[in-house]
């Protein structure tokens, strides 16, 4: 069956991809050259496992050298070395290991949704990550989730030698950092193995006469010539001989099996251990669903590629999914299903500025992960606060508790009513914090780590409108209006006079509230009179109000009211230049900046394919254009990547999609060619940050003048997958 | 309460101790300066973690510097890089942590049986890891054993501030190498946080005034410092401050809990998963059990010291406990204790080799763990074999097997019965292996990892006649008559004219027996004709004529006939300069070598204390005399050390502990000043091969030139136990 055809990669193909099931916070990855990948479980980047993948002239025992894509390191120490102290030993601890690997203008890549294939003039390579919807647990038959939620992955490795003079073998081996290798009975043409409890590979072959075979000893060249595995070996593997005149295909299993608690305070096991008996069952089913799974794959490869988007997007979508899926962690909560995304390589898990710009992905595939979220973060994760009033006073006060060692947040500094609001994630690494409060959050900072109380009141108040506008469940909404009544009132209650955040947090103790792009610089981290949060805080009322209307509920008429003064107050604040300042007061640093994120809050009424005000609209769209036209390039890298705040080198992938979606979907900036051109340049310029600004991080979100410098390995890129629209 | 009266340790100080409990694989390793430590749960090495054991002037906001105990590697990077990318952020990212490590002079180490303490002038620091009988679980009831298998050690940390002027604050604190903090809620009193659901930490105090805290920033200073934790920290501890006028003391509990599965194959969990509800219950009931554990530390402290051994003698005593319980792990598999040692850092699962070595111990403090190993080897990991008759004809057909790649193991090599024998190990890395197959052998070698099969017989046999000698429980040597005869029946058919091992198995392939020395020179390496297995042949003959005349079966006198073969052929091989070879065949390269470990088989005897023949003794004796005092010294080292073989670098602490006992306790070697002089010269090079060649791998067993180049982290040094008979 011939694979799809996506075109060879354009840009450097040395890059990882996480290749990654659905909901199992697993990763199988490769595709950086000489450096470390494989199977990383529940882990914010990429495994450490030496991959061997190529073929060998010759069968099994041949003295060829084994030709390899270049996923491992250069040279390392035997793991005999351990067992030998002075003596010469067995012959296989001193052979050097016979491995060559291809150059990179040998290899072509084709790198589409969810195949990733590898080819050279002897062998193709490919990796299959289709994906879909996941059933909802809670009203679906079980059979139905199992095949969607299988925790593994499927691969091929297939050798042409119709017109080969002699053998060829095909080899796929992997080379765990510590060890626990075992050797797993599957069945005569199905050799297995598996690392401890945690990872497994099975294969079966096609298109030849030989069955193929599982080795393992010190080096994989070494595995390959002794027939006997060794338990103590480092480097198990499949193959199998192609004899000449065949066409060989080695299907091979990459599976996870975490059958036990994986999670702490809420105590979860992963919800596939409800269709799956063990590691064998993986992969055993893995092996019998391989047909569907590659032609899923190939329909997805093709979906991408009739997309009608570039080859820029295209691969900035395909890199986002992977990146996504490898985050994503469903687990069996007591029964229930509980959908998590962990936060790239800081593993936070269900942060919740992340869930808000992931969930146009979900409520298109998974509805129900978006309202498993929300009323998790609603029993768990949500708190009141009151709000602090004047600074001075806080000042005062903060000086007194310096001094007393009392805890500072259970202080009240001048405070009056805030509200309901929702923790910024729901614990990090496996280990749900204390209810009601995050991992990440502190008090007494005005910069990272700080609260975040406005813009995740805002986020679930999103999340919910969005929910309830695509579902129209309004079982849902009436089950909850005790919950958006009460977001209503905290809004209303943190924005004073002007409508939006013009107070902090009690929880802040001496500090204040920053935003969601926590190490950008001034213009966006404070959340008062921040036009960024002014947009979205409007948005949040429109999505209240909408959802109270559903209701017939009279409080919806303060939303439209709240909106209408947030509204105003934006009028009055364009700049003579038709800039917004992103920070509404003249003395702050971030007064100056000038930042794309002030439209982002149109992202949300876009969605819910509501009508726009046109003063807002026309102001917003005057302010992009502006700082797009700017001749002075503040709002753009010198390689022509985004510049989100033009007084910051540093810039995040996730949201730059969501702008320039906005830029050409909905303020239709592109209808200027120029513009559309300067949009075609960043996105290829963002792919570069990816392949070459973080190669080894896979798809990253932070970037500092186009090195990936933070939240690597990262799942919020999908909102690239917003442009499919 | 005053601690016991170790005195100082004499040597250097800076080596890394396992402190451990029984049957958890647990290590809270730490000792060596500037490298990590901390937890290490079923690995053969130290864990990864930095630790922070020390005082800081002041209260816990004081300015000072922490001043600590040299357990960390230098400055590292602050876990809180991973977050900042371009903006300042808050300052508690900002500060170096203010830590000075005390220098080695500036403190004392003693080191006693169970007590580990270190003295500074400001604080002392003090691990106790008591140890003793574990009761039987198939004949006692379950209390009985809970509190021996507790999952975990205490620690003090003690200030004494009565004459001091200003407070002072006491810190234990801990950096992961990988994150997974949490907070655990124990109580107002009982600060606690864990590990993921690995390990935990909790502590009070008694003395003072103030109750303890717990805290965890991205240094150990800043944490102090700051009330509220961050569960992102890179650096949780617990920590009192002592008041003028206060002796304080900080007791904490060090605990692991592993609660599913962890083996494969052989499906176990920890045998304390039977008495303990989790981590917390094991945290409480350390602490509980404080005073107790204190008490019993200091009464083994005094039993050593008043053991009447010299301190080299009592250090290598001490740091071989420590290195045997942490390799130590007693499963649950289904319903049914399952006894492992794991080999140090090969984590082979119960090496047959090292078995009979640790019996003697066993034998001391848990009999029923002998008799464990013993029934699982038997249901397990026993196999029939086929012996091979002819080298020639063998090579042969090594040949044929080569081209057609068949298993050649499967092959009939002009074999003759063989019978009974036993795995080398029962797996590794807590994967069991294929069952009548170890991990370790392999066919087709004539080095390491070659078979053991002789060997391996021998030593079960010996384990079997030594548990029936010293517990007489004979309704177990009744329900095993059959085993034992097979094995004298398998001992007779490898032993040809001579009675002692003569062939190889089949099992070898075109390969070739070793002995347990595998790594040693040909002096030990060949089974065949070795005087090592002669000698300990014949003790096997001795025990198993033992076990049989106790259960009146006329095969004794099958192994009484063998026994005499044995001795006349021994009594033809001495030399002329009254040394044995170490290999019978002239031919051979092992023949002009001289090994103390011909002797060793006398230990069994010795040990089931019956008479021993007076000319082998005699001829032994004469043997180990002649190479102690051989002018050329060729078995010893330059520093004093012991040397097994003449023509080897390569020496074994185990071993030579063994070899020791028999030359002062049987042989009365010592009854010369001179060997006296020379074995106490011995002890003392042997100390700093594990203080100086072995400071990171704690208690090592192989030492090329003193440095310890394989088994390190070791269980098998339990040996030097027998001295204190």
């Amino acid at each position: 069956m011939p694979d799809s055809n996506v075109p060879p990669f354009h840009g450097n193909i040395s890059f990882n991809a996480q290749h990654s099931p659905m909901g199992a916070f697993m990763s199988f990855t490769c595709g950086q050259f000489g450096t470390c990948g494989g199977f990383g479980l529940q882990i914010g980047k990429p495994g450490n496992q030496d991959l061997y993948i190529g073929v060998k002239e010759g069968d099994r025992f041949s003295d060829a050298p084994l030709k390899c894509l270049p996923f491992f390191q250069g040279a390392t120490p035997s793991g005999a070395d351990a067992f030998l102290v002075e003596q010469a030993g067995p012959a296989e601890q001193n052979v050097r290991p016979k491995v060559v690997p291809y150059r990179a203008e040998q290899i072509r890549r084709r790198y589409g949704w969810a195949t990733d294939r590898w080819e050279t003039d002897d062998f193709e390579f490919a990796v299959y990550t289709p994906f879909g919807s996941i059933s909802d647990p809670t009203t679906h038959a079980p059979v139905v989730s199992g095949s969607e939620l299988i925790p593994g992955v499927t691969a091929t490795l297939m050798v042409d030698n119709r017109h080969g003079a002699g053998t060829r073998t095909l080899v796929f081996a992997i080379k765990p950092d510590t060890p626990g290798y075992r050797p797993l009975e599957l069945g005569a043409a199905l050799p297995a193995f598996a690392w401890r409890r945690q990872w497994g590979i099975a294969a079966t072959s096609s298109g030849g006469q030989r069955d193929p075979f599982h080795f393992c000893r010190f080096s994989v060249d070494d595995g390959l010539r002794q027939e006997m595995t060794h338990q103590l070996g480092a480097v198990p593997g499949v193959a199998v001989e192609a004899l000449p005149g065949e066409r060989v295909e080695l299907r091979i299993s990459l599976g996870c099996f975490l059958e036990d608690l994986v999670t702490t305070r809420l105590e979860g096991r992963y919800f596939y251990t409800r269709f799956f008996h063990g590691l064998q069952d993986v992969l055993l089913e893995l092996q019998r669903s391989f047909p569907g799974r590659r032609t899923m794959s190939h329909r997805l490869d093709d979906e991408l590629m009739n997309s009608g988007l570039s080859p820029d997007q295209q691969f900035l979508i395909a890199h986002a999914t992977r990146s996504y899926y490898g985050s994503t962690q469903l687990l069996d909560v007591a029964g229930q299903p509980f959908w998590v995304v962990n936060e790239g390589e800081y593993c936070m898990m269900n942060t919740l500025d992340l869930s808000v710009d992931q969930m146009f992905w979900e409520l298109k595939h998974n509805p129900w992960v978006v309202r498993n979220v929300l009323d998790n973060f609603v029993r768990y994760y949500s708190y009141h606060d009151e709000v602090k009033l004047k600074d001075e006073e806080t000042e005062k006060r903060r000086d007194a508790v310096k001094h007393s060692h009392c805890i500072s947040s259970s202080l009240r500094l001048s405070a009056s009513p805030g509200g309901i609001s929702f923790c910024h994630d729901m614990g990090a690494h496996n280990n749900f914090s204390p209810f009601g409060h995050s991992s990440y959050e502190l008090a007494d900072l005005t910069g990272c780590f700080s609260y975040m109380t406005a813009e995740q009141l805002c986020n679930w108040s999103l999340m919910a409108a969005t929910y309830v506008n695509r579902t129209d469940d309004l079982d849902w909404a009436r089950q909850n209006v005790h919950v958006i009544t009460a977001c209503l009132s905290s809004l209303v209650n943190r924005g004073g006079d002007f409508g939006f955040v013009q107070f902090d947090s009690s929880r802040c103790g001496g500090g204040s509230e920053i935003t969601t792009y926590d190490s950008l610089d001034h213009s966006l981290a404070q959340t008062r009179n921040n036009v960024y949060m002014a947009v979205k805080s409007w948005a949040s009322y429109l999505g209240l109000a909408m959802v109270l209307e559903k209701l017939r509920r009279d409080e919806a008429a303060t939303a439209r009211e709240q909106l209408t003064r947030i509204e105003r107050v934006l009028a009055e604040h364009v700049g003579v230049d038709g800039v917004f300042p992103a920070v509404f007061e003249e003395d702050n640093p971030g007064y100056g900046s000038r930042i794309l994120p002030a439209v982002e809050g149109l992202m949300y009424p876009h969605a819910w394919g509501v009508p726009l005000p046109q003063t807002l609209v026309k102001d917003l769209k005057e302010h992009a254009l502006t700082l797009l036209r700017d001749p002075q390039q503040r709002n753009l890298f010198p390689d022509g990547g985004i510049r989100l705040s033009s007084t910051s080198d540093n810039s995040w992938m996730s949201k730059i999609a969501i702008f320039q979606h906005l830029a050409r979907r909905v303020l239709r900036l592109d209808d200027d060619p120029k513009i559309s051109q300067l949009l075609a340049k960043a996105d290829a310029a963002h792919v570069k940050w990816q392949t070459d600004g973080s190669g080894y991080w896979a798809c990253s979100d932070q970037f500092v003048n186009g090195i990936a410098k933070g939240s690597r390995y990262y799942p919020r890129i999908i909102t690239t997958a917003l442009w499919m629209e």
